[in-house]
């Protein structure tokens, strides 16, 4: 954790009025994502698939639920965000003091479930690691997910009577 | 909650061997997603853009946190497949016995953090909620976060020196 990013407020900046987040639900951390970046100051504000290679290592008993993984080659990655502040509603991303966006108008971290996204191109995958382009993130930041690309995965079953046919 | 749901696994689907999941981190439900869809089975498996209007309604105290959003006509949404199992690893999809994916190689809702991402139409605000299209998820599933696409979204402030030299 690191004090000054959790504290950092910039003027005009607003925060929601909670003391601490609610807790509905829990997250475990089923990897880890090595980057080249080991400062938030040196992050890429978004990450290019013609970036560098990064590593993301799953945890057991995850290793096994990679079968069949090498088929994609653009997967989208979850990623914990975990220096990130939660009550922000209003940001002013260039600490300029002129403009300000609601936060989910915003890909900032700092939102109230620090959950990152990311499509990437998978290079290839070493035993429990994929090799990846297209991270942004911290190195040592904590992975959540790992899903194929919405765009080159189709449904594995045939599609269910009465899908799609709900009212408009 | 849907104890059927919870406790459907089919033959030669694997499960990890755990008896609860880790609790690494928790997550806030902000809002809440109405859809035509009240059971599993009339689910589409994946959303469609030119699929029925759905409503995304955002609680206190985050509805200031959409200012700026209606400058957006894509959004990723980020939700809680609250009724999923939490420790398949292997999932056989079509349930017959024959064709086993990872789950990591599948977007099913039964994953170790089931959370659950698309891509919508922004069709308008109405005060706390966005009018959309293109989600797939059960009525009243739990909200935890919104962003702009990343393919419209462009960092609201300069890049940063240094990011994306890192060595590859």
């Amino acid at each position: 954790m690191c004090p000054i990013m959790k504290s950092r407020l910039r003027p005009g900046e607003e925060t929601a009025e909670i003391t601490a987040p609610r807790e509905d639900a829990t997250v475990q951390f089923i990897g880890r994502i090595a980057t080249p970046w080991a400062t938030r100051d040196t992050c890429p504000r978004q990450g290019r698939q013609d970036g560098p290679v990064c590593r993301i290592t799953v945890f057991e008993p995850w290793v096994r639920a990679l079968e069949g993984i090498d088929g994609y080659g653009q997967l989208e990655i979850l990623y914990w965000l975990d220096q990130s502040r939660r009550d922000l509603v209003r940001q002013n991303p260039k600490g300029d003091g002129q403009r300000y966006f609601g936060t989910f108008a915003l890909r900032s971290p700092q939102r109230p479930n620090p959950i990152g996204t990311a499509m990437v191109a998978l290079e290839r995958v070493e035993g429990d690691t994929l090799v990846v382009r297209g991270l942004d993130c911290l190195d040592g930041t904590p992975l959540i997910d790992i899903k194929p690309s919405r765009c080159e995965f189709s449904p594995k079953a045939p599609d269910k009577p009465g899908a799609q046919d709900g009212p408009t």
